[in-house]
């Protein structure tokens, strides 16, 4: 197994980034390889202060990088070796079994479309996200913004899509769907809730539950939140802002502690032909290390292939 | 000046109405009336257990009501003696200068078009609730569930309509009107709100600032925060849930006080020719006073000619 690993994405790159690395290569076995992709050049004094042997990893080394400002269509396309452009090309040749990187999220999700490509038959992949649940667990909210704008039969994919996540990886057994509304009555929400409703309605695909409120995004019941990528992304940054003001003020709580996004490493693309994970801008390299377990996880239980047989 | 209020809505009426009531006629001046409207027998036990005079109170008596979960343009329609559809029928002949209930929201809206209706020139109301900023004071969030779907001009006239009431109600002088999305940059957003934005960027009827997310929604430089109605009901139920787990954790912090709905004891229905108020369904005597208390506020300010003149 190879789990890519892009060192020049991120707030603190490449520093946090190969220093999670090297506390993942910890934690995991012999055939289980970190590839990291980008200057190896800053990579080795951090690998020298913390004693560690380059052998440990495998290198691919490039000095170009994408910037977490720059357009992502335009990067793809005119930075052919940039660390998140080779670590598609890796991925697309089967050279890696998985590709992370905590950069530029729009380069990750069109390099992910460009390279790899979308499963047959998933109309548009979704990011999904963990929310914490209320007294144990997390659920999965997906879409938290690859598609702005969604159609009723793209909320019933991401229901698919978020309920394999939640059974292979959060080993939830059939897992719970809801559908994030304005009311719980299935005649109540917008156009495009009403209609996706009707759809998730009649699917014999997931167990779907039903409608939840904003009020009841932490509920123990539910495991899988879904939502267009405009509401998703709001209602991500929204709790996100939370977590900082309870952190910010002191408040220490089991159940708070869980939206530290360090713990769960980053966010997968959902409905793409092999495992992409993007961290967060600011991961720390706690936060890598968990996106690399994350990486491995989604390689061992063969999530792809479960999707694939899913929408065949 | 007459303030109406229905005593039969919410979850506690007509015991925590009255009550409310009681304690805004003790602030309100002598030329300020209070008009309840409802069941006038279950009221008067509640007076005389409070040893309050019922002469406090001008009484229009009906014993019908619309219970909470009643389909509000059926309701409307099939019961004119109900507590609302009175209160509307006083506002539009002039016999009360204010209506306002923690009753059906569905209701209260329908009722609002279809009695005194919507200003000349306004597209579609909204309903306008209070978010507390980090700092103090408070920015107006609209629209938080009169419109699931909304257009791009809807949006442009919620920005009017929350600039209005946040100069008026709240005395902000020329208030920051802010664009709920998914990022800052004008061509970040759906389709909504990137032709939002581009009519925002162009208005003189208002002091736009741009794209904020939503994490930066109790920014203290904000004043204004215009969204669909979908994605505010999301943002204003997810933001309740976090006030209602800090009190239940026991947190207790100035900043997460101020979500406190009592404070404010309504949400406003923006753009139709008389001051309406919602009240929340679980309105205790405190949020009652309140809700009185804007109502007087919106009513004072002379709130609907400035929306007439500024829709003009």
């Amino acid at each position: 197994m190879k789990i890519g690993l892009d060192i020049m994405g991120g707030d603190y790159a490449p520093k946090a980034i190969v220093l999670g690395a090297i506390e993942a290569s910890k934690i995991l076995s012999d055939n289980q390889q970190l590839v990291l992709i980008g200057n190896k050049e800053l990579a080795l004094p951090i690998l020298a202060e913390a004693g560690i042997e380059p052998s440990t990893f495998e290198f691919v080394h490039t000095t170009e990088t994408i910037s977490m400002g720059e357009h992502p269509t335009k990067a793809i396309a005119q930075k052919p070796n940039a660390s998140i452009n080779l670590g598609f090309q890796l991925l697309k040749e089967g050279k890696i079994d998985s590709f992370s990187s905590a950069g530029n999220t729009g380069a990750m999700l069109v390099g992910a479309m460009f390279s790899v490509k979308t499963v047959p038959g998933v109309i548009r992949p979704a990011i999904a996200t963990n929310v914490p649940r209320l007294t144990a667990g997390f659920s999965v909210l997906l879409d938290v913004g690859a598609n702005a704008d969604c159609k009723p039969d793209s909320l019933l994919q991401f229901g698919l899509l978020g309920s394999l996540y939640a059974q292979h990886i959060y080993n939830h057994n059939n897992p719970a769907v809801a559908l994030l509304n304005i009311g719980e009555e299935e005649e109540k929400g917008n156009m495009l809730t009403i209609a996706a409703h009707a759809l998730m309605k009649e699917t014999k695909a997931f167990n779907f539950i039903g409608n939840i409120e904003g009020r009841d995004l932490f509920e123990d019941h539910i495991d899988v939140i879904v939502c267009d990528g405009f509401t998703g992304n709001v209602v991500l940054k929204l709790a996100e802002s939370f977590y900082a003001l309870t952190l910010k003020k002191g408040f220490k709580d089991k159940f708070f502690s869980r939206f530290n996004y360090e713990q769960y490493g980053g966010s997968p693309i959902l409905g793409v032909n092999a495992p992409v994970i993007i961290g967060h801008g600011i991961s720390n390299p706690e936060a890598v290390k968990n996106m690399v377990l994350l990486s491995r996880n989604m390689i061992e239980s063969n999530f792809v292939d479960k999707v694939k047989a899913a929408f065949k």
